[in-house]
C-alpha cells in the first residue's frame, strides 16, 4: 500500500514552523509497512490544493492531509477534499456537541464560525479531538483512503495514536522490520565499497547507509509478516556487516547516547553529575529527557560565571588568570568538583566558547574542553568544533554529544 | 518569482530525520520576496524524481533541490536533473582538486566513488562546500533556475548563506516586509470575527492569524521595494489591531521569550538564576541559547533528587514529607535558595512531574509548581499541563515556557 502526506499550512511555506508532523506520520507508516513516496507542503490556496489532492489520489492509495481544519475563513482543507471527491458537507452532531461543550467547559462563548468545524464530508467518519475543537476526518471511497488531521502537533499526535494507528494495523498486509548497525571511524563511501555486492544484490532485506551524528548507520530492512520473521531475514546481512568492520561497530539497534547512558548506569546502579559552562544545561536536559533518568542523575550545575565555578564547584580561582576559564585544568576541576558535590560515580565538566562572540586567536569559537572524572581519576579531551559547525546552537549540541560519547566510550 | 523546494532523501520519507532544510530555505525565500508554493519530499528513486523535477519546472521559476549529492550509488540527484534538462555531465576540475585536498588534509585515502561528486551538468556553476566533499550546483537555463544543495544541514547552511543569498538578492524585484502582533487571552476565531473586514479586504498588506505557543500571532505582510516602505504599508493595519485588542497585546515584533528576557535584564543590569527539577536544565539551556546571556545569567542548578535540593539550595528537608517535593513550598524554597546562592536579582524554582511515570491521583503527570523570587518576595503558580500535553517532552517544554512567561509578566 502506498500513502502520501500533504501538510497544508502557509506557516510551513514561510519557514515559520518546522514540519514535525510529516516526520511523526512517516515514522508510523514505516512501522506498518506502508510505503511513503511523497510528502508535500502546500498553502491554503484552493486551486493548488485541489490540483494536489487530485494528483495524489491518482498515484497513492492513502492520502494523509494535515492542517487547514481551523475555524477561520482560510481553513479550507475539508471543503476542497469534499469537492475533489464529489461529497456534500454535512453537520456531524457528535462533533457539534463536543465543540459546544469544549467552550462551555472553558467558560467562553463559542464564536459562530467554530460550528464550521463540525461539518464533515457525507459518509465520512469524524475523529474525536481531545485537545482542541477541530475533529479529524476519515474517508474511504473506491479503494482510496483520505485522512484529515488537525495541524497543531498537540492535537494531531493523540488523534493519530488513538484513531489512525488501529486503522493502519488492520490495513497492513506486511510490516517493515529494520535492524540498525552503527559504525564509526569509516566514511560512507568506504563502507559502500566494502559492502557493494551485498548492498546491490540484496533485495529483501535492503541495506542502505545514512549519515549519523556519530558516523554512519546502516539500515537493514526486511518485508515480513512478523517481527521475528523480519529479524531472521535481516540476520545474515547484519552478520556480514559485523564481520566486515569488526573494529568500527558501535552497536546494533542502539538508542540515542543519552538513552544508552541511562540504561547502562541503571544496570550498574551508578550515578553521574554534570557541570556545564558553554553548554548551559543542554547536557543535563538531554540526560533528563530520558524517562527514568532520576535513578542515575541527581545534580547538574550550570556555572556560567567564574565566580559560580569557584563558589559552587570549588574551582581554584587562580586558574582563571593562569590558564583561563576555557582550559583543561578548569574542565577537570569542574568534573571533580561536581562529582564530589553530588557524591556521584562520574562527573562531567564542560567549558568552552559557544560563540558567535568570545573567541580569540588561541581559543577560537568552538574550542571546548570536556573532562570525565571517575573513581580512577580524570580524562580530559580538547575539541575544536568551529571548523565543522557554523553556529552557537550546533557548537553547543556537538559539545553535549561529545560529552555523551566520552562517557559512552569509558563505559564500554 | 515562484520557487519550490524539493528535498531528496529516503531518511525523510521514513521519518528518521526532521526536514529542517525546507524550513531554513523557506525562511530565506520569504525574506527575499520569492513565493514558495510547494515543498516536496521524495526518495532516491530515478523515475519519481525525474517526474517531480519536470512538473516543478513546468510551474515554478526556481527549483531548489537538497540531498542526493553523496558519493554512493543511490545518490542520483545531479544525474537526474541533467537528464531532465538535456545536459551532459562534465568533470569540474576545481571541485576535483578540492575533494582530493579534503581527503589529503584528513590523511585518508580518497575512495574512487568520491570523484563522482566532482561531476556537474555542463554549463552549470559548482558551489564550494567548505564543510564536506559534495559541491553544490547552480544551473540557469531558459529563464529557469535549478539549485542543487547537499543534504546535511551543516554543509547546506553555509553554502546557502555564501552562494545562494547573494544570488537571491540580485534576483528579487520586491521584498516581503512583515510585522508580527502577538495576542494572548483571545481565541483565533474571536480575533477573526473582530477583524474580519480588515482581514478580507486588505490585499497589501495581507493579515493572517497563526496559533502561537503563547496565543495567536497576527502577521501583517506587505510587498514593498524597501523595509521602510513595507513597514509604512503595514502601519495602518497594525494600528487597527492594537486598537481592537488593547488589553491583550503581548507586543509587536517581539523575539522569543528567552531573547526578550536577556534583552530586558541586560537593559536593567540585573541577573537571574534558575533551580530546576522536572525541566532538568531545559530552562537554563533556553536562556543560554541566547548569545550574550552571560551578562544576565551566572548559575543554574538542576537538583533532581531531594537530597540535592536540600544540600545545594537549602530546601528544608522536612518539606518532602509534609507537602512533598512537588509543592508550592518546595518551588518557593528552590527559587529563594538559588537567588541567594547566585546573589541574583531573580530566582526561578521549578518542581513537577514530567511523566510518563510518577503521577498520582492528587498530583497527576503534568502538575508543575513554578516560583519566582524577587527582592519584593515570592510568587508561585501551579500548572496542570497533563490535559493539554501528551508526553514528557511537551510537559517539560510547556513548564519552561510558563517559567519564562511568569518572569516576562513580572518585568512588564
Amino acid at each position: 500500500m502506498n500513502a502520501e502526506i500533504i501538510n497544508v499550512g502557509t506557516e510551513l511555506l514561510m519557514g515559520d514552523v518546522v514540519n514535525t508532523n510529516a516526520t511523526f506520520i512517516a515514522k508510523h507508516l514505516q512501522d506498518y509497512g506502508i510505503n511513503n513516496y511523497f510528502q508535500t507542503v502546500i498553502g491554503d490556496n484552493p486551486a493548488r490544493l485541489e490540483a494536489q489532492i487530485k494528483q495524489s489520489l491518482s498515484r497513492s492509495d492513502m492520502i494523509i492531509i494535515t492542517g487547514g481544519l481551523g475555524p477561520t475563513y482560510d481553513d479550507l482543507t475539508k471543503e476542497i477534499v469534499a469537492q475533489a471527491l464529489n461529497l456534500e458537507m454535512v453537520m456531524d452532531l457528535a462533533s457539534k456537541e463536543r465543540i459546544e461543550s469544549y467552550f462551555k467547559k472553558s467558560h467562553r462563548a463559542m464564536p459562530h464560525n467554530n460550528l464550521k468545524q463540525a461539518m464533515i464530508p457525507d459518509g465520512s467518519r469524524a475523529l474525536d479531538n481531545n485537545y482542541g475543537t477541530a475533529p479529524g476526518v476519515l474517508i474511504e471511497q473506491n479503494d482510496k483512503t483520505v485522512i484529515l488531521l488537525p495541524g497543531p502537533p498537540r492535537e494531531l499526535k493523540p488523534m493519530f495514536l488513538n484513531a489512525i494507528i488501529p486503522f493502519l494495523a488492520e490495513k497492513r498486509d506486511f510490516m517493515i522490520v529494520s535492524d540498525r548497525v552503527y559504525i564509526q571511524g569509516i566514511g560512507e563511501s568506504h563502507i559502500e565499497e566494502a559492502l557493494s555486492s551485498l548492498m546491490i544484490e540484496s533485495t529483501n532485506p535492503t541495506i542502505a547507509p545514512y549519515l549519523h551524528e556519530n558516523g554512519v548507520m546502516l539500515r537493514v530492512s526486511a518485508r515480513a509478516r512478523s517481527q521475528e520473521e523480519g529479524h531472521a531475514l535481516n540476520q545474515n546481512a547484519v552478520n556480514v556487516i559485523l564481520e566486515t568492520f569488526p573494529d568500527n561497530i558501535m552497536g546494533v539497534n542502539i538508542g540515542s547516547l543519552e538513552e544508552e547512558l541511562v540504561l547502562e548506569l541503571t544496570k550498574r546502579n551508578q550515578t553521574i553529575a554534570t557541570a556545564e559552562s558553554c553548554t548551559g544545561g543542554l547536557l543535563a536536559k538531554r540526560i533528563t529527557d530520558v524517562n527514568g533518568s532520576s535513578a542515575i542523575f541527581n545534580y547538574g550545575a550550570v556555572t556560567y560565571s567564574n565566580t559560580m565555578k569557584t563558589q559552587v564547584l570549588g574551582v581554584d580561582s587562580s586558574l582563571f588568570d593562569s590558564v583561563g576559564a576555557v582550559s583543561k585544568e578548569v574542565a577537570e576541576a569542574m568534573a571533580l568538583g561536581v562529582k564530589k558535590l553530588a557524591n556521584a560515580h562520574y562527573g562531567i565538566g564542560i567549558t568552552g566558547i559557544a560563540g558567535p562572540t568570545g573567541g580569540t586567536v588561541e581559543k577560537p569559537v568552538g574550542t571546548v574542553y570536556i573532562a570525565l572524572a571517575t573513581t580512577a581519576g580524570c580524562v580530559t579531551e580538547k575539541y575544536m568544533f568551529g571548523h565543522r559547525h557554523l553556529d552557537r546552537e550546533s557548537v553547543r549540541y556537538a559539545a553535549s554529544q561529545a560529552a555523551l560519547a566520552l562517557i559512552h566510550k569509558h563505559l564500554k
